[in-house]
């Protein structure tokens, strides 16, 4: 089976190819003593990208996997892994 | 003058090429059909490991800029802009 | 019908009682001259509580709401939802 | 001497109070049943606005001690220290 996310495969590559970018051009900011608060602001910027990627993929995620078990009557498992994974990205 | 954050230039571009080979290694999951859960905690763990590079040229800002500002009696705007560089890493 | 969460409601709402004793002693520490770092650390910790329970909110909605919208084959808005209310609690 | 935040205290106090009040509005939205969305809509908004005091606190801590332990020539402790808290509020 397909996984989930492969409708949305192309973009959320590209949006990767983007972040792999940015972080590029952060070495670049740092090796070219770029001011700090620039470096902070495109980190900042890199790191919400990632979150967005996240939420596509979370979403492909629970259209698939978590729709799959819970069709199959058996999402316990899916779903204590995905409020698992969801809690990586708060602060708790 | 040399940035704040040169002190810490070499550990600073490790981290981030560390951080563009998991971008890189992100695409390649994501083409190869990769477990959803096991790619949205790769993106976590990358995300993170950002906010650490943050952390590290927020700190060296501090002991630079930000100190150099002080000392100088004119701290107003560098006080500003490192409470608004910080606010952009929460979710106000 | 109940609530998805009120299989944790006890749990919940002593949680967010601690979490109301919380900001009231914050307001102490606040008149009180506490030391900036301590109330910071206070505030965290607070904030965190906070997303504990949105967690167990949010588990018990997916095992309430989200399933049976997709037991009844019309998950579509309720997946959106669910998805927007998660990056509420993200930084994008 | 008075603690660096006395200057917003009084905006302190009162975004705190709102938050207290917040929170007992959570147990009353959980006791009396309501839709699990809105309660985490409520959620976030408590914690965004519990984030808010904390820059603000922030702020004055850095204008007051850090400025302060600058001056003294005496800040390794106090930035290492704001460092440490400010990483509180990130995921890290």
């Amino acid at each position: 089976m397909a996984p989930a996310y492969s409708v949305d495969e192309t973009n959320i590559i590209n949006r990767l190819k983007r972040i792999e970018g940015q972080t590029r051009g952060l070495q670049r900011m740092v090796s070219e003593g770029k001011y700090c608060v620039d470096i902070l602001t495109q980190i900042s910027s890199a790191s919400k990208a990632l979150e967005k990627v996240a939420l596509i993929i979370l979403k492909d995620h629970i259209n698939g996997c978590v729709r799959d078990s819970i069709e199959r009557n058996d999402s316990e498992e899916s779903v204590d892994e995905l409020v698992n994974v969801v809690e990586k990205f708060l602060r708790t």
